[in-house]
């Protein structure tokens, strides 16, 4: 596909041709060239219909040849068969984009799959970008340009700097309506289809480059390439331009049937989640939840840090909004000695001093207290971010409140956002006066808190930007081959011990009398273990033997090992026994890594033994991680409790944990033509300073695939604190 | 306080006074006499204020003595000191009902605590109930009673079935208002302020004892009273009227510092969430929330079991609702290979046919396809509710789409919901239609599916409902003694031994000769266990020595643990030694059960060892238990998946382990004087058949507090399967 090609021709097209153009409004052929007339697009269009002359007064040509010159773009809502033919023209012509409103592709079955490879071929001959097929088409709001078929391509919005993209065409419609009316201004939206060609992540790249687009809203239901998903969302932290993602989809992680541990927690929604809040996409469920995100981003300056003041006028709003911080990893601190005795003396006697600080509704009734109160915890420097529930306040008393909310936030910096149902025209004229001031307007105080959470969300994430700045690297192996092989234990900790792992030593044997060899060299006590790569869980079945403390337990261990395969009812590779010495024991965890065929590869923490499975207690990061990444994955976990001393225990050894997983990461980086599934599960954690032992381990390689092509990847820098 | 006065005085006065009456309609005490004038109010208003002749149009009296007879209600606006004379003469004079908006009590410290204790015994005094004081009043939407100051007692609203109550005056403000413009009908509305008297709980109840009542929403920021809380639930079960509750404060349940894990584990949110469920009260979270679930509730049928057909215009909508359908217990089941044939026959060819069933936007603009396709699935009996996705269409295709859905709701009795964007005059009646008939409209698919989520959790408790029902039984001792004992592991598990709880046979010694006797009583392999009371985790200190194969090792390990107490650098009571069986092993749960201060005694269950608090895999009822709580509650934690038989490992003993916790639900309520709190950590259950082993205990005790009286209390019957 080109790649040349500047969005700003889509966006902003000067002329359009409309194949399949028809006099009927209602059409899919004619619902465009109603709206552009209806919003004024000031453009050239052309109707292309060979059966008219003229069509909704302009007139309509028998074809694209025909045409007095090229337009920008071609709009296409002929049959799918025809589709094709006529891409291959308008590229000859130099037409630069296409929407393809036409369904019968890929979404029918083979055919139509057949017939989209035909009409992507096209594309790429004829240089012609594509948007579709199967698509609903786009609109720039600003501009008049109402390409698509459908209610909203004919309604009227406010404009604004927030543009959007949509895997579902009808569904898009409802996100597009539902975010106007809970008062998100829009600019660009892009309906994608089937995307045979232009993909949600070159709107989403393109929206970036785009001067007037100052936030991304994007309805997702799966994306093909992890690598561009990254770099995209280090351009949006670095362009302070949130990504606003509703990826659905989420329920069914069953079906994949996974060799290793890993891989089945990963299930996919998770590692979207991860990667999501790895890289400071604000992760939304439901419209009003994108809106409420949306909105919050009005706020003239992100949030240095996660401490959350709440003002209300009633207690209750106020457990509201505290209720709902947990959520979003917001902070809501005490005042603060001098802060509470300042705002002691100038709220009424019943007034809760603390955070939240119910003000009452004679504080902001009766005169400037409110005001005053807001000022001097503003000024106090010890919130990042505020909250106000104004609940519903009007007439005079509601300019009042807007005038000091509006003062405080613009000398203080700090965002805002204001939960107020407006009640009189004084209400309503001071909701208008906080936008103005960048400050969102909520209907309920937990929405309030929703919004600051996606600006913290968004400010922590580029508070790491450092360590996640881009370098020159080999393009991660994508799609996840399916051919995997999985290695015996031996044969998998060799692989860990290659790629720098530490590893116990161990030895393999194939008979008793060398078991005993081994362990007079390992040294007394030892453990042996059964080596098949077709018995992943061999202690269920008492193919590890631990604590044999002499010649003669090793050998009767051995004879045991050896029959085991005969006992089972099913066909074992016995591989050998490997003699190995015993742990000391410690935190348990797992830890591994897996290359997801969307997202690419991914290390994983998590509670060790049965646990991580029965609790899902795990973690997962892109990799590459960084040293903070790493951390920040432990973390999430609540394995870290026992990490961090559990009753009274000594810390364990986090270091040697953190540099396991910078390893893995490395590891599943530079073997990623051959490594695909990894599982260190347990790992034993000593106490601090004593290391982490990896006690069983099990790799996937597959054969080695070809590098497809060397792109721009992600790798951190040496740790930069901030 | 009386109980005998019907709150239908207080809902539909015939006469009110006014204490404090202004003539200025913006202050307390005049906004009353607007607002009845406004809304029409037809019975007698009485200003009381000795300093006016006339308030309002209305003749002013110098007091609650001077007027001509006795009003059904007086509402009370003056200082806080004048508040309980004021009482004392309305319950003279034969008032029934006082609400108190006065503020000054005990929200401000301890003055106003005494205060209201003289408040309490005012109207003690004078039978007269009160709401209040410190509270912002009541509205009677229907019959224009406003009783109330702020906004929202100004406002017209739609009339509908729903009546409110909140413990936040402001804040149910916003609320109300909310409630109104997500088109909840609304008919009676009580802010409770401190709730010297009439509690959140009685005006719930007097809801279920209205006929207007369909549905109960309440704001709630603590509740005093579990064994009522479950009565009413019940009620409202039975009168199928749900109940809706916000509980807030969630975030805050760190400060208890108790003595068990079962306590600490608790919290005091997880508790109620627990009981909410298992008593089918809908726990929401915020406004639109309240809102999406009192809505669904218009259906004139509740689903049979959890089965959801989702129909939408766009796959989008649709993986919008599947996403959610798992937070609310529901299923999606597919459609089956016959009902798959016939909608494969009328559905255009590519329309997605399966559940999610997306028809596509021809099926309803094309004719009658859509009509025909809700129809036979409705028909099918494969399941209990339908969501439909209407995105934004309008016109014909509306009407008809309308028609089609109000009759297949009607003709199969199934709960429906519908999100819709109306964007026109046919779309805006067509809402109207649904509305008739039952059907509740949401903005988003996703608020589809919480609606029907609300409904199951209220039909599912209804089916259990021939489990609850209510018998004559002694009180729970409510309070939850603060002065706790624990006893130590023998003590403790005699307590439970005279419950009919069986626990290992095990001997407490205090020499090394009568362990290693004792010992040869239980048989070889012994455990020796360090007892005492202030070492909860004696395991943690070398106080647990496992496998002791002979009498030597008995005597060496019994030596090593005496010595403990001198090792540890605090004081320990020395209590003996136990001498116990060694057990076999299992499934390691954690058993224990409570007396919440609040909701009363509560049995919990979750993962042994340190899982249950680092992983937070536990589940609480209320006791006393049926047996489908105890395998609910079992099913609804993690360990679950083990107790089935994990990785190929045969299934565990559920069946004692149900029998244990009845068992100790029962020594709960029957000890509810002694019993505060039980610990058996860890529990192993051994494989079906074999039983469970209570390998540690700790139990405390307090010394016995009087019974509070005999009341109605609710106990299971012996279980009978629907």
């Amino acid at each position: 596909m080109t790649t040349s090609t500047s969005f700003e021709t889509l966006f902003r097209p000067r002329s359009i041709a409309i194949v399949g153009a028809s006099s009927n409004p209602l059409a899919i052929g004619g619902q465009p060239i109603r709206y552009l007339r209806e919003k004024s697009f000031d453009g050239d269009v052309f109707p292309i219909n060979p059966r008219h002359a003229e069509i909704g007064g302009l007139k309509s040509y028998p074809s694209l040849a025909a045409l007095p010159s090229a337009p920008d773009l071609v709009v296409v809502a002929v049959a799918a068969a025809m589709v094709p033919d006529i891409i291959l023209e308008a590229g000859r012509l130099g037409v630069r984009f296409a929407i393809v409103f036409s369904s019968g592709f890929a979404e029918t079955g083979p055919e139509g799959e057949a017939l989209q490879v035909k009409l992507e071929s096209a594309a790429e001959e004829g240089g012609i970008r594509i948007v579709g097929p199967n698509c609903q088409g786009m609109m720039n709001i600003a501009d008049g340009v109402r390409l698509g078929f459908g209610v909203p391509y004919g309604l009227d919005y406010e404009v604004g700097g927030t543009s959007l993209t949509s895997q579902s065409g009808a569904f898009g419609n409802s996100i597009v309506m539902g975010l106007n009316g809970e008062g998100v201004g829009l600019r660009h939206y892009v309906s994608t289809g089937n995307e045979a060609d232009v993909s949600t992540l070159d709107l989403i790249d393109a929206y970036l480059d785009d001067d007037g687009t100052t936030s991304v809203g994007a309805y997702v239901e799966g994306l093909r390439d992890g690598v561009r998903l990254r770099q995209i969302a280090l351009k949006a932290l670095r362009l302070r331009k949130p990504l606003v993602v509703w990826k659905v989809g989420n329920t069914d992680s069953g079906a994949r049937a996974a060799a290793s541990h890993t891989a089945n927690l990963a299930g996919h929604a998770g590692l979207y989640f991860s990667a999501f809040r790895q890289f400071g996409i604000i992760d939304v469920d439901d419209i009003a939840d994108m809106a409420d995100c949306l909105k919050a981003f009005a706020a003239p300056e992100l949030p240095a840090s996660n401490r959350v003041l709440m003002v209300t006028l009633s207690g209750g709003a106020g457990i509201a909004m505290t209720d709902r911080t947990a959520r979003y990893d917001l902070a809501t601190p005490p005042l603060g000695d001098g802060l509470f005795g300042d705002l002691r003396k100038i709220l009424p006697a019943f007034a809760s001093v603390s955070n939240p600080l119910d003000v009452t509704a004679e504080a902001i009734s009766g005169g400037e207290a409110f005001g005053e109160a807001i000022r001097l915890a503003g000024q106090s420097g010890a919130f990042d971010m505020v909250a106000i529930g104004l609940a519903a306040i009007g007439g005079v008393a509601a300019t009042r409140a807007v005038t000091a909310i509006a003062d405080m936030a613009r000398s203080t910096g700090l965002p805002v956002t204001v939960s107020w149902t407006p009640i009189d025209e004084a209400a309503r004229k001071g909701v208008d006066l906080l936008r103005d001031a960048g400050i969102a307007v909520y209907p309920t105080p937990a929405r309030c808190i929703r919004g600051l959470g996606a600006l913290w969300r968004f400010a922590e994430a580029r508070k790491r930007l450092v360590q996640m700045s881009a370098v020159s690297s080999p393009a991660l192996t994508q799609g996840g081959s399916t051919d995997l092989t999985t290695l015996n234990e031996a044969e998998s900790k060799a692989i860990l011990r290659a790629a720098g792992i530490e590893v116990p030593s161990e030895k393999l044997v194939r008979s008793a009398d060398d078991a005993v060899a081994a362990a007079g060299t390992i040294g007394y006590p030892v453990v042996l273990k059964i080596v098949s790569r077709n018995l992943p869980h061999k202690s269920d079945i008492g193919g590890v033997r631990i604590g044999l403390g002499d010649a003669a337990a090793v050998r009767a261990a051995y004879e045991d090992i050896v029959a085991i395969p005969a006992r089972l009812d099913r066909s074992v590779e016995f591989e050998g026994v490997l003699v190995a010495p015993m742990l000391p024991g410690g935190v348990e965890v797992i830890v591994g890594g897996m290359c997801d065929p969307a997202l690419g590869p991914a290390v994983m923490f998590g509670a060790g033994g049965i646990h991580a499975e029965a609790f899902g207690d795990v973690a997962f990061r892109l990799a590459p991680l960084t040293r903070g990444d790493a951390l920040a994955m432990i973390a999430e976990t609540k394995v870290a409790d026992l990490l961090a001393g559990f009753r009274g225990a000594p810390p364990a050894d986090v270091e040697a944990l953190v540099d396991l997983l910078l390893k893995v990461s490395t590891m599943l980086i530079d073997q990623r033509n051959s490594v695909c599934e990894v599982d260190m599960n347990p790992v034993f954690v000593r106490v601090q300073g004593e290391g982490a032992d990896i006690a069983d381990a099990v790799v996937s390689v597959t054969s080695a695939g070809p590098d497809k092509g060397e792109l721009q990847l992600l790798r951190p820098e040496p740790a930069r604190e901030e």
